[in-house]
């Protein structure tokens, strides 16, 4: 059975979209900490000019897989009021936590609904948070033998199996992306740098995906079809050509809605092919996203199997 | 009168936006074939970086034509659910055909309207479609003396139009573009390269638009003023200038939704002026897609007029 | 107390969002006549590859303003029907004006409420306007000693701004930009011109934005933490802590909706850090803009300050 440490690490660190820094942080030091036992050594980009994403290049990269770090979650607005960082689900209770200048707290979201007007959203807490102030899910880590449950599986799950791959990788780019949760903004220049840089054009979006009447837990990862966006067909075909030569267990996605970062390189004026590859959960946008072990092992697995053969 | 054969084959062949192969196929096949009856030879540029598009570039360009090559359908989801590709207009009974794993087939739509939900679509088959699976609507050409009535003239049509400019061009590029009906992707890649490689920064949108109260059948080529982008005024007023002079029929548009590959190139990061030109329809996104000779006619001409003194 | 001759003027000059050509024109020559009295010469780009934005550099520029030129109207469809140039508040009897091939004209808006349909707008004029014209708010400038009052405020006020800090700018980069109103498509190109030469990625939003619950008049210029974008919080936290220490009026907006050119350089391929910084107004895209002295002082304060030390 895998250890999934650094995951439970990953789903506690504070990175709203636009407020990604700490991840950023931990990520370049768990690099800089364990490339030493990789297969190969990347090249590391980040810093300036890349804001606060990551890329690491190995060898003579193909392909390129793409990991949102960003989160969804709330800002405050004025007064006690809340507004959504993406598109969580909200409901009344859910414990947040975030730190203002006066500190670290832990809070919970109330709903109020009104019959002519939106929704509006609060937070319960004795003191004021300081206007602007970002909040997330308050980490909530639940493993059994069979499945994980946390916040933000979405999307350190895909993070996480980005450096599951990295240990072996020879030749590809890994791209740590911000913004995807809300509007995107990075992904752009990331598709830029390694398409100018090296020719990059095949990209893998990992990323996590929902449990459907079409897509189960315990069938394997997810490759999709479409979602909002759609791939190109003929890249599609060869990576589920590969797969099925693969042996690996996956299942095939077809949505009309959702969108990844695959829709931030479609709208790129870089011709990348992209597809959307990754374990399905349920309980999407709440704090108890839900994936199946063994369907993480598939999505490690048929990554390090594309990065070879793609 | 024109023959109309050529356009008639291009409107039986399956390119939902994603899908184009067969389109891009077919065009560079009929290119290969028919230039040598050109005024100019151009340079073709396709295949690797290009996607499924094709740029034609005739002597020294500097107005491009955009064709977009595919068409609007339908992806089989789970079970017997169609979801849309593009705005397909959607009526009980269209006819439907695609092809599987299990080869060809003739299908049809069904409307599922529920009170409470959103409406459903399935398809009406004996046998299972493979997840994935695109639809297109089934052809069916109607022609007599004054008009053609097919599934897809949106966009063949506007692909015909620039084959039959190119057949006299003597300086200009023509862009075949892919995705214009899903959310686009492919004319941000077209323009960097026309931009940066001939600093061609004039468009003409080769594209159909919709018969309504202000854009009659027989009445001209329609030149849009504006839908739900706004091509900038001096461009599109050099353009009614030149019309105008031209002596060809042409009416003036005027919409506030709708929009094609011009907004695309507006969404780029090159300094493109852009106008939509093209015959109007009715039976707009059905497979009944009904277009005058007249205004065809007035089409090419009023392209083949411009390419030369814009 | 400061002059807003220049202000007053440019609130009347017609400019909806694609044919800012007479903003554009007034800017040259108003930039021509005044430079010599300014510290520092800037280099001027506009014209051929700009559309109808300008880009002023001044020294060796680390951060941008975009302030843009166009402002929200209305276009002539068919009939008497008026249909929208960005999100013009429409309230029947507001004045608008406008110019055709018959004429400068003064006109009406009528808005015509269905049951069933959606909202029309209507002219009201004894002749017809021609297909396709656009109109602007008429001239309709208030002042007293606290405030001003007019259409256009937004953004006339974030261009008037940009001009007052280019008379002691030593190094920085202006942007006129078009198009913010309708969809953007400017800033794109403009970004790119500025990253690419001069490694520009440090923005400012020279806008004007709400008064709200959270925003009043005369408490300062508003440093925007968010609207439907998020700009980077670490870029926001140095220019909060520089306002802080500049000692110049201040407040921070957080708002969920809105948007601005921020959002553009967000979505463009450039690695773009970016902040809306502006006075708030109220009586928002209506003809009677309202906005505090005391709050136009510490936006252009604040500019000079942030173009210093940022």
């Amino acid at each position: 059975m895998k250890d999934f440490s650094l995951l439970k690490e990953m789903v506690g660190i504070h990175a709203p979209s636009g407020n990604e820094g700490a991840m950023t942080k931990f990520l370049l030091d768990y690099i800089e900490k364990n490339k030493k036992n990789w297969k190969v050594q990347p090249e590391i980009f980040s810093g300036d000019g890349f804001q606060d994403c990551i890329i690491l290049k190995f060898g003579n990269p193909r392909t390129a897989i793409f990991a949102h770090t960003d989160s969804i979650g709330f800002t405050v607005k004025y007064g006690k009021e809340l507004i959504k960082v993406g598109g969580p689900v909200t409901e009344d209770g859910f414990k947040l936590c975030g730190t203002d200048s006066k500190g670290y707290f832990e809070t919970e979201l109330v709903v109020l609904e009104n019959e002519d007007e939106p929704t509006k959203y609060e937070y319960l807490l004795d003191r004021e948070i300081d206007r602007g102030t970002d909040l997330s899910f308050l980490p909530n880590w639940r493993e059994d033998e069979r499945f994980i449950q946390s916040c933000y599986m979405d999307n350190r799950l895909g993070v996480w199996t980005a450096l599951q791959v990295a240990e072996t990788l020879e030749n590809g780019v890994i791209c740590f992306s911000t913004y995807e949760e809300h509007r995107g903004g990075s992904v752009g220049f990331l598709g830029k740098y390694i398409y100018e840089n090296w020719s990059v054009k095949q990209a893998l979006i990992s990323d996590i995906t929902w449990v459907t009447e079409g897509i189960l837990h315990d069938k394997g990862v997810a490759i999709s079809i479409r979602d909002s966006g759609i791939p190109r067909k003929s890249y599609v075909d060869r990576i589920r050509s590969l797969a099925k030569e693969s042996g690996i267990a996956y299942q095939l996605e077809v949505e009309s809605a959702g969108g990844s970062d695959g829709n931030q390189l479609q709208a790129s004026p870089y011709p990348f092919d992209w597809c959307f590859i990754g374990a399905p959960e349920d309980h999407v946008h709440t704090p108890n996203e839900k994936v199946h072990k063994n369907d993480i092992a598939a999505m490690v697995d048929l990554y390090v199997y594309l990065m070879k053969h793609l």
